[in-house]
């Protein structure tokens, strides 16, 4: 039985932090109902790339859920969404704060319908300081919360991390405040409030970031692809490509001098980590020249016979064949009714009691509108038809 | 109250993926006994900057916790792990696949001593497939996850993501399992067992790279500090510093037109995201030469009026004195005894009924063992002498 079977999601968000958080309820086994503006719909549903009219980038983060529509501008609409709370556990959102209170559907507002629901509101800044009301996208936060200053070559601009760190972050975080808050309503009886700032979560990933600065004085600065504190443990150009190489002791850095017999790494100036690392400047030629000599496949295999830790740079197509990622089965298909397979990165949460079954795709808009307020809220065709007309779905 | 108030965790991790689990487990108001090897403790006790001694690494990743020590190689150290598990409701470990099975202190064998036991590994690779036993370190991981593929300049080498990103998100879906298996055990009774992996984790956070390579068949190429699908959407230089200006629609295109009355810029070939988008290098040139005639506070004041959201670049030095993150109390302060205060990073999850309190330093090894011992297992002082003396604690 998968472990959040029988809790039912309320998903108001749009694009990624919310979709992504609601999506991982889902894949622990939660039943989600992602709800859209009746017309529009969530606005990544026409961010690219497209399969025959279907959203790449929406399928991905909305894989597993239900879909239906409502207007919640509309009287009708704010209603119907009130008694889908009544019926659900956990609601997700991630409107800029102060949008779901002017609509009347904040958490005081829905707690006194359902005082064990347990609302979870995802921001960019949070729902308090002098920044909640800012319009803020990955992007912005990361730049703002420092994570795009310790990325980069050394002498080079600060880059952004190639993935949306910021919202995936604030995801991963309002996944966790949600269980701990349903696990707490077991024993209390009672929901509560979640809030999560992307600008707070990218913070909490550079702890060590964070103390170090505080220690020295000193920010720290982006390093390429190298450790900040340990050496070598950085990328190298191969003779075919670029390989990794993580020597953790001196033990290593021995078996890694006669293994490649360089005598000119036996040198005193190297002969502990941090000299190696005071003195990178003078190794990193004579490192380069080293590795310059195989290929990357024979690095791996010569520094797997000593017990080095050494890998490829893969690309994203790499991973498609990596005989690790196909034995974890992490690489998982959904079959759309009519644009067919998308390929989706799996959910990467093992637990021994649960049985993963191939995950259905993300819902079409209002796909399911007809089928969840007649099984939720016993309304019937007729009435459905009457509120279609009204533009409440 | 905190969600997992009255939840024991034995902690028996090192170095970063695991005691950053184990350490937000804390936050959330669980008891964490972190269990170190007597006389050397976790690596990370080794790795600077240092204060008095006292590393502020370590003191970043196990903030909170009580510390014992116990020798897991010894008859009677085992046999004290097995009297702790049964008095606890949460095991973290992350030890090359095996280690623990080898020691007798397998998953089966815990289980069988407390089969409420949640017992959760952290890996490199996971428990199972072809690379299960290889070491794996951060940066290897995140070489072969693709994601540093995809961070970078467009045509300089690929660079490692600035933070430990690999063991913090492996770190992130661990705690998501736990609670989601702390939940399922109030309905089931029973305990189980997570398997997480850095590489996964890494590739779940790729999810948006995997459609879209999928779908086309090109891996994602480094961009630098810009979007890959809107423009502008991006980092630029401005009088003093950089700004990352964030445009995501066509009436905020022409608002910025209008606000800055760069004509240039209305030409048909940037009339629409997907031709500005296309048409990147040409108007990447314009953009500069209009950012740079203000400073970055002067741009994110005029970008503010028309409702642009427009940030600033922060050194992580910056975030000390940004007014959000000083009213979010991201930043705590913890007191070591003796090596006085320490500043990290906070916990971003915010809950309305939990009251947050400030939060206790990391231990000293062993510093509680003595405490441990004789609270949960009622060791007298002079059965622990005996214990000490035979190096089991």
């Amino acid at each position: 039985m998968r472990p959040l079977s029988g809790i039912r999601v309320i998903d108001l968000t749009r694009v990624l932090a919310g979709p992504f958080a609601a999506m991982l309820l889902g894949d622990l086994g939660a039943e989600v109902i992602k709800i859209e503006q009746p017309g529009s719909g969530d606005d990544a549903r026409g961010f690219g790339p497209f399969k025959d009219g279907v959203s790449g980038y929406f399928m991905s983060v909305n894989r597993g859920k239900r879909g239906m529509t409502l207007n919640l501008k509309h009287p009708k609409g704010k209603e119907i969404l009130r008694q889908l709370v009544g019926q659900s556990d956990v609601l997700v959102e991630n409107f800029r704060p102060g949008v779901m209170d002017r609509l009347g559907l904040g958490y005081e507002a829905l707690a006194k319908v359902n005082p064990r629901l347990i609302y979870a509101a995802t921001s960019g800044f949070g729902q308090t300081g002098p920044y909640a009301g800012k319009a803020a996208y990955d992007m912005i936060v990361q730049g703002m919360s420092g994570i795009m200053s310790i990325t980069g070559e050394p002498d080079g601009e600060p880059v952004r991390v190639g993935t949306s760190i910021a919202d995936l972050s604030a995801a991963l975080f309002t996944v966790t405040g949600v269980l701990a808050a349903l696990y707490s309503r077991e024993r209390t009886g009672r929901g509560q409030m979640l809030d999560v700032a992307m600008l707070d979560s990218v913070v909490a990933l550079l702890e060590n970031a964070v103390v170090r600065c505080a220690m020295t004085g000193e920010s720290p600065k982006p390093l390429g692809a190298r450790h900040p504190a340990v050496t070598p443990f950085e990328m190298f150009k191969s003779k075919d490509g670029h390989v990794i190489l993580a020597l953790s002791n001196e033990a290593q850095w021995q078996k890694f001098i006669e293994a490649t017999g360089a005598r000119e790494l036996a040198a005193p100036e190297f002969a502990t980590n941090p000299l190696r690392t005071e003195n990178h400047d003078k190794l990193k030629p004579l490192m380069d020249a080293i590795i310059a000599r195989k290929t990357t496949a024979e690095w791996i295999a010569a520094m797997e016979q000593i017990g080095i830790a050494c890998g490829p740079l893969n690309t994203v197509a790499e991973l498609f064949s990596n005989p690790q990622i196909q034995a974890r089965n992490m690489l998982v298909d959904v079959l759309h009714a009519t644009a067919g397979r998308f390929t989706l990165a799996g959910c990467p949460i093992r637990l021994s009691d649960s049985v993963s079954s191939p995950p259905r795709p993300a819902p079409d808009l209002g796909q399911h509108t007809d089928e969840i307020l007649g099984e939720l809220l016993a309304f019937t065709a007729t009435q459905i038809a009457a509120l279609r007309r009204e533009g409440v779905v």
